[in-house]
């Protein structure tokens, strides 16, 4: 079905969008379709529909994050919305009200669309539940951050095409990863087969949770062997303290991507990472900056998706 | 007197809104009036006229306050402006600049209008005497909030009709509450009896400055007898180590409205609370989301107001 | 060359605005005569031609400056951008991400215009250099400030005529100031004589580096003597703590402006200052609210500078 307004195809059967791991087959390929589309758009300057003009979207930032709300900044301006902005700091939330109160509060005033960024896992669901606006996640605590799990599979699909029995190694962090949780899901859900490599009291404590198209590789070798596409995780320095995380330097040697490392994956493989790098932990520069990094088209590729998600749920003609 | 293009009734007599002391009877059923149009145009979706295309309004926040920030935003977007905010942190105020010279400042980049907030009364007032720009007051230390009496006014006037000879008890920290001001100036002017009831450190000095609509209760049933409307008054914790509050237990024994409370109300009564809410404090959450509260009619008469005043004191064509 | 849809003249040789070191005269008129007929719009309360629509507009402030902030989202909003404003605090960058990275992720989501200040020297040129964005200097370090450099040649074009020949005192830190940096390279340009004064510690070390268009006077009443116009600037109180100036008491005696100094200038000598004013430190009140003063209309004149720049820098039809 193509709206023929926009001349962009689909309708979801969802009207969040909390997670990816809900979200089907169908829905997913919905939501890739239409961000390729808007990609596009973007490449050639085009003008979009303005399909935003009028709705009202809050931007709910309980967690501070620049990149991710300028990128769903820029997806709302392009589709003609202006957006407001909620912080913390200062807030009501600051003075003890309770989180639905909150929300209920700054719904009253008109909000239709919640983009909502919050420490604790499982606020978007509960957001749907206690309002009637439209509720994005742009990450939620260690659970998900579906808008960035679909900007690495639109990545990945520019690039590889469909990604069906396609090889993803995800290296880091995992078990703290809302982006490795909602690439997992869409990655499985498109077909695609995930390795995750890590430190041990990083890895995820059970991983058959996932489902049989995600392992545990024993060696960052077993990871990288013959990958499509390599995904390095941000180290979060304050696991250091806490015990988890070896040093840096023998992160770097048992967990870095470097080009010889790399010349383990299938020739041409892609090379991911959702930002912001430490250079020379996770991935050498040479390599992030390398030619089969799409690094920086992740960002681009960032604000199509999020044009998508807001236009196909949230827009006046999806 | 209705303007053409708007079909909004109205001019109003006064050029800047620092409080409702000083307000007629006739300019505040003026606002209302245009508010009421407005509330009834938010509740159908329509598009309003941009009567604030074109004209600059800076947002300038002294004291923080997201929802009040957010409402007041909302209000100029839906009226066609795209305000600037300034807040203080990280700004010339907290470089030692003198207000007068910010806000001359600010006026020569072109701003025409200012709603302001600061933590110190009559703020509003010495802008209006020192630059050319419409001052709205947003709050002014213990002051004047006079949106929010306003808003009061509207949602009560929705329910009761005309207020004139109507019963409305204020319970809280009326001494340092500008609601509880706002409110009281407004509702004297609009013929209604306000009782004051709160504990007697927070009870103002002088209440007969208040005219002869105003009373204290001696306690919580008195104040609660037979009223119209009861509006609750949100405790500022800080009160508490200044030896001016009792305990939470306590106040809520003396102070909080409970459903058997409320029975002593005229069937019916509104319930009234200017958020955000300490649960099972001043209000418990039965009554806070029960059939008789308007608490959340309340924030969304707020955009209206603010629609209104902005509309009507700096509008193109109001 | 004048453009036919805007009725503007010129076209610059440059492409960014990291310092008017290297402008040329040429550029800088182009600059100038394009600001002074955004003036004039201003005045008139003109519709401008909306030449940043659909431009996107980043305001990358590494260090705070609200009124600088505030001045350039005026000039953008006037010529139909809908700017986007990063800071540092809570952003990639305070999580150890390079300049670089930050610059590069934001300039991914499409950023064709990034208006930068920073706390070190030499940012401007470096993003210049590693993005594709157009870049404009909103003051780096105690390297140029050249949007201010401009309003105020502008402001005093505007009194004088042309300012070849004319004599122009800076008083204060000038070693520290960007400001009077930018000021000394488009004074200079422009044909005019500037004359520096201030404490020992803070006069440049090399002022020959300058040119000989400028000087160092010996004496306050030297730098004074006939001077068509006189700009202060403003003390940082974190100098004295570093010893580097006297107590504010002697500053005032020895550098501050008063109405018998002013007398030594040329008759009706213009005043200027950046702002913010540490009145009765730098300047009496009675000279900074005076006749002679121009300080509030350099702060109109930055707004139309600062449309100068963007409208011939980045817009769709400059």
């Amino acid at each position: 079905m193509t709206n023929v307004a926009t001349g962009i195809p689909g309708v979801l059967s969802i009207r969040h969008l909390p997670g990816l791991r809900e979200v089907s087959r169908q829905d997913l390929q919905t939501l890739l379709d239409t961000a390729q589309r808007f990609r596009e758009g973007l490449d050639r300057q085009e003008n979009f529909p303005k399909s935003l003009a009028g709705v009202s979207v809050v931007n709910l930032f309980f967690e501070n994050s620049t990149r991710t709300r300028l990128s769903f900044e820029t997806a709302q301006k392009k589709l003609g919305a202006s957006p407001m902005n909620f912080t913390t700091s200062g807030s009501s939330a600051a003075k003890g009200e309770s989180l639905r109160d909150t929300a209920r509060n700054i719904e009253s005033m008109g909000a239709d669309v919640f983009v909502v960024r919050h420490q604790s896992a499982g606020v978007p669901q509960f957001l749907a539940k206690h309002t009637k606006a439209v509720v994005i996640n742009a990450g939620d605590g260690a659970c998900e951050h579906p808008t960035q799990g679909l900007l690495d599979a639109l990545t990945m699909r520019q690039h590889l095409g469909d990604l069906a029995h396609r090889e993803v190694a995800i290296i880091g962090d995992i078990r703290h990863s809302r982006v490795a949780r909602s690439n997992i899901w869409a990655l499985s859900t498109l077909g695609a087969r995930v390795r995750l490599w890590g430190p041990a009291t990083l890895l995820p404590r059970s991983p058959l949770a996932f489902g049989p198209s995600v392992s545990i590789a024993q060696s960052i070798e077993e990871a990288l062997e013959g990958a499509d596409a390599v995904m390095l995780l941000r180290i979060q320095h304050e696991r250091q303290s806490s015990g988890m995380l070896p040093s840096l330097r023998e992160y770097r040697q048992s967990f870095g991507l470097d080009h010889s490392r790399l010349k383990l994956a299938r020739p041409g493989a892609l090379v991911l990472h959702p930002g912001p790098i430490n250079r020379g932990i996770e991935v050498v520069s040479e390599v992030a900056d390398g030619a089969q990094s799409v690094i920086l088209e992740q960002v681009t590729n960032g604000v199509a998706v999020r044009m998508a998600c807001l236009h196909l749920l949230a827009g006046k003609n999806p």
